[in-house]
């Protein structure tokens, strides 16, 4: 199986798809091509909790803001997972998650031989193809075209502060629905009734449908983060939160 | 056959898809994954209108503003076709459509053993692994987590009246094109010239290219009822409509 | 391998993908769903691009301004490839891209024997039994649905004007990221370090990156065009150009 996950809007992620079904039969199933537009760290966050659920697969990644600069293409090999991607740090936190915190090997990917090649779409030009071939490799190692590496940009989530009457985050992402994520983990507020954000008291709950249409509450998310919702709206709006901004918990 | 229908945003629907894989090798198709947000009753109307078109099949339903409460996960047997949905009344109309007014079985689906769960994502925990197992199933009742049961949460559209010289409906859904679906059967309007609505007349044609472009029209819809429509522009804002509005349709 | 184009808001491509589940077995990969709503032009110029990359398959294209009137559904074979499409030009560019100038053929396809046929749907109740019809078949000859024809609605993209100091020509497209497609061959630029558009000079980069974030640039389009961008932006809002403008290049 081979996973697609992009920022591109359609149809670029049909070319990717073309080309990955020209070279193997492998099943491809798609995690987003709706990632915020060029947030390498939104996306590394997003892969973290979904890749995880899946089998082990393929996983084709591409949200590039350096395509066409000298930035390496990688694959970075996680337990029985592989992922494809721009050497941004994207692939990073999911590698950590499903192989531990280094047991991971990374290869380069070269496909300047290729002289049909893009300098704009290498996720049609490089990563796609790529990922067919690691796909249908008996291992990376037997690919010419990949080397094994040392090193691979980084990237790590902050680390939030946790106190005696209090927690210091950060805005990880805000989801589709207006949910905002933050990196502070769920069990600081697990079992209060009420915590304070910004100052004002809102009530902790482990259902949105818990309160009134509207009402804002804490909650502790899918991915075991505090979270800040609203019951059928947008917490995002209602706090005033977005991607990157601090936030203050206290009880 | 697994299809895939929620009111997700991306990337929540790529880990029903992980655990769906995970489980079984069914084929996974997607329905729609932006449905109105948590309006169960849009949703209860467009899987009535396209499940039908697939082949007996596992249908994965996550339209569901009662996350994290007490309402119950079922399964509705109807025909060949299975449905997997939180009991709201999602799964009724389309259970109605596939098997006749009451021919079809419910099971609750009891996931609540599995500690791994989390309160918000049921989409995740609870439906898509209940789908696998039920697709996989050689009977829904040999699962242990199914227990049969007589009720279930219903759901039906109003009923239109129709009269000698005019019929009163309401708006059920507005579709992407802004074509305003309402409940009206369309051979009231099909042999009809012209009918007024709002007071005003409206020409009833069987092609929206029948007129100008942004000519207001009114259509039998590909669903079968009276559909107020513009061609190549949105009705629902041509006619001043939305969802749950009544509609005075006189000839 | 079926592939499905359109602009159909869902949940009506899933109505098409139930009907050729129902038909066939054959794979199904989405090229696209959000073509600019019927317009014809666009979805060919997208279609010339994607398609190719795919192995041997049945398309099914159904962008189409004219359903129920009488336009035709025709299929075009070019190489190993078939076009189900209406006949408004459509499925043209591409087959000149995947057979030469000439080297294909066009079937006329009726499905008006079909009583349950919507006028408002014929995706559904034309288009994807024509393709699952077609994919299955050792030939489209055999299908008795399908009629040779010597005709079709043709369609060219404008050839632009390219002299010894400036170039005309036009937008054929915007892509989801803003970037603003032109008709005018990537080689008039790609060997210069700036060119005039708009009287303006800006800087040639086969790297959106290779400049500031905000930055506009020419570059040479994963298409082979030349292409108004912005790192990181909108190329259509900080150069001021939509679909169909006029565009003159100097150097």
């Amino acid at each position: 199986m081979i996973t697609l996950a992009s920022d591109f809007p359609s149809p670029y992620p049909a070319a990717m798809r073309g080309v990955i079904c020209s070279r193997t039969d492998a099943r491809i199933e798609d995690v987003a091509h709706d990632f915020p537009r060029q947030d390498v760290r939104a996306a590394a966050f997003w892969l973290r909790e979904v890749l995880p659920y899946f089998p082990p697969a393929t996983h084709c990644v591409v949200v590039d803001p350096g395509v066409g600069t000298d930035r390496a293409a990688i694959v970075v090999e996680a337990g029985d997972h592989q992922i494809v991607a721009p050497d941004n740090g994207v692939a990073v936190p999911v590698a950590r998650e499903l192989a531990g915190e280094s047991d991971f090997a990374v290869w380069d990917v070269d496909y300047s031989d290729d002289e049909t090649a893009s300098n704009t779409f290498h996720g049609r030009d490089v990563f796609a193809p790529a990922a067919a071939d690691v796909h249908d490799a008996d291992s990376i190692g037997e690919i010419d075209r990949c080397t094994r590496t040392d090193e691979c940009v980084d990237l790590r989530f902050p680390d939030p502060e946790v106190g005696e009457s209090s927690a210091r985050g950060e805005v990880l992402v805000v989801d589709g629905f207006g949910n905002v994520v933050t990196n502070v983990p769920g069990d600081v507020v697990a079992d209060r009734e009420t915590v304070r954000v910004g100052g004002e008291s809102v009530p902790v709950r482990n259902a949105y449908a818990a309160l009134d249409v509207g009402d804002r509450l804490v909650t502790v998310g899918s991915h075991g983060n505090v979270e800040f919702a609203v019951n059928q709206g947008r917490g995002d709006d209602a706090f005033g939160l977005g991607v990157g901004d601090d936030v203050l918990i206290e009880w």
